[in-house]
């Protein structure tokens, strides 16, 4: 039996699309897309192939669409550049106690610069209910940021109710939403949400890492966070990361279509999920109404890192929780209000198109076999 | 005859070595390093291996050198990082007027923050002396930023005064150099010029573009640009660009032996200079003494786009100064008090390890045709 790999919330194998298009970049249209002869001109073309082919994606116009280096840059731009440009307007913002570390730290920090920042706390399930929304947001606020997906759990949280919420309180506020985990896998399209500011990353679909995108809704100002030489507007300079983009345009054009695909993983994380729980001692912690391609449970009394190990010596790859947290107890499962022993035994696995049903038998058979010789017996 | 690439300062073609490795990371060692299983483990190591073979090049611990998405993020997290960090130790920061828009226009916002910031001129070859360093730097100098080698000219700048200046002036300054232009071609050795802070960029030697690295000395404090998953000790967060982190790895592997180098390029730079001054009308704006790498010069009475273009047609690539500043004036031979004339008519040939006195033959021959059938005569 081959590698079982069902860790793609962390990251992503590179397609065959994306990998071609990025090794066809670097030996052959290698110009700098600045340059003013045929060879930034050949750049700048799959530049702009590129941003139209994730602008399509998302339904925004490709002046509206700005690469930068990931996720978490998307994320600290959208934060400081928002807040930043709407100081003068209010002080106030809004977010939940299950994002990203990206936009967990960012928000410790604008608290330092003064900001104050209420976090919604999710229930039981990882969710969050839109009247919680609607109480959060004041006329002094001046920014949501919102994950469409949670990375952990999989839930898919309410950001439909956001821009009523604003609207409601009469609020200053620009939206910011965290697609990371939500991008190619269900509809993410910030028109219809009123989304201002929305954030994307690549290897997460099959994409290299060290690629974002970074979506600014035409008439909204932000403060830039770096300075140089008028690339992507002057909103984020530095050459562009050419391999890197034509690789995320080519990824995103590789994508299946969103609502078969979706189906299809439905179909898989049901199988999964009736596995899992013929399993004595597993707990599902993802709700059965979350994105099919993540699934969090609670394996017996056994620490996660352990199972972790075990399961990685026989080529099956998991998680325990979020791969940016390296180990440490997880943040959302505690915010969660799940018991100590629940959040210690903690396992994720995340789904991508290659998965299969044969991937989750081989971590069902291993994770039984983990259970039965790694947990602790009475003598 | 096949194209002549001669604007390697702009960017160069991914060498093989690179390309090689960035695509074995993308399609086989795909993990996210933070993850903790074998695949994360394999990731991991090969993030370490770049990071001693970078950091061996520049004589620096590995634990002094952090990964980001390139020169002009490298010089950002430096200026920003430092001068924030030092606030309260002094106002002042000194640097050229010849620097990279990156440094340039991340100094006009530090004066808007209320800095001041004094920009040494160049004289009219493009360089400055020892004693303008001394005569700038004040007790009240919290950074003195300087490149190693002016991407535009190539002239050398005197780096080793500056040590000196800061403690003649018993500044509490920490010293940063952009050496994007220097790295691979000159020694560059961080410890022994006392440097604190450096950037260096992964595209200007042959690696992908979008990756770059920063040394930042053990010890010295500076502000982080970005929050997120603690990547890189929390200095540069975010997943991290494996693909092209490894490439630039490789990249740095593949460099041609220093002094070897160097010597050829002064040959083939010397060729070039004799070569150019038998044209009638060009005159050299870089002096004899520069980086062998950049020949930069003034043909005739052409505008140096006209002359762009025509040596484009004829697939010769070189350009008008920094592609960075994408057809505006220069900048710096601005600043170096060229004519107007001059100006206008300057172009930049930059080599690389790949370049040949055939391409130096190819491209003054098309340079007479040019400069034949472009430049107006009298009727």
């Amino acid at each position: 039996m081959g590698e079982i790999y069902l860790d793609n919330s962390a990251t992503t194998r590179v397609c065959r699309e994306a990998a071609d298009k990025v090794m066809e970049i670097m030996t052959e249209t290698y110009g700098n897309p600045s340059s003013l002869h045929t060879k930034g001109f050949q750049a700048e073309r799959e530049l702009t192939a590129a941003r139209e082919t994730v602008a399509g994606m998302l339904g925004v116009l490709p002046e509206e669409l700005y690469f930068t280096s990931g996720g978490t840059e998307s994320n600290n731009l959208a934060l400081f550049g928002a807040a930043h440009a709407q100081r003068r307007r209010g002080n106030h913002i809004v977010t939940t106690a299950m994002e990203h570390s990206s936009i967990m730290n960012t928000m410790k920090q604008l608290e330092k610069e003064g900001y104050s920042v209420t976090y919604l706390k999710p229930d039981k399930e990882g969710k969050i209910r839109p009247e919680q929304i609607f109480e959060a947001v004041t006329p002094d606020t001046i920014l949501v940021s919102m994950m469409y997906v949670n990375n952990e759990v999989g839930t898919i949280l309410p950001l439909e109710a956001v821009p009523q919420a604003i609207a409601d309180a009469n609020a200053p506020a620009l939206f910011h939403a965290d697609a990371v985990q939500a991008f190619g896998k269900i509809p993410v399209k910030p028109k219809k949400l009123k989304i201002d500011l929305l954030s994307v990353s690549a290897h997460k679909i099959h994409g290299p890492k060290g690629v974002g995108a970074f979506f600014l809704r035409k008439g909204v100002r932000i403060v830039p966070r770096a300075y140089g030489g008028g690339q992507e507007k002057d909103i984020r300079p530095g050459t562009e990361a050419m391999p890197l983009i034509a690789g995320l345009g080519a990824a995103v054009k590789a994508l299946p279509d969103t609502a078969e695909e979706y189906a299809a993983m439905k179909k898989l994380s049901t199988y999964c999920r009736k596995r899992l729980s013929e399993i004595d001692g597993v707990t599902l912690n993802s709700p059965e109404d979350s994105l099919p391609y993540i699934v969090n449970f609670s394996a017996g009394n056994v620490r996660a890192e352990t199972m972790l190990h075990f399961l990685s010596d026989k080529e099956i790859y998991v998680s325990s929780g979020s791969a940016c947290s390296k180990g440490k107890e997880s943040r959302i499962l505690t915010a969660m209000g799940l018991p100590k022993s629940r959040i210690s035994s903690a396992l994720r696995i995340s789904f991508s198109r290659y998965s299969t049903a044969e991937d989750v038998d081989g971590l069902v058979d291993a994770l039984k076999e983990g259970l039965d010789s790694l947990t602790s017996k009475p003598l």
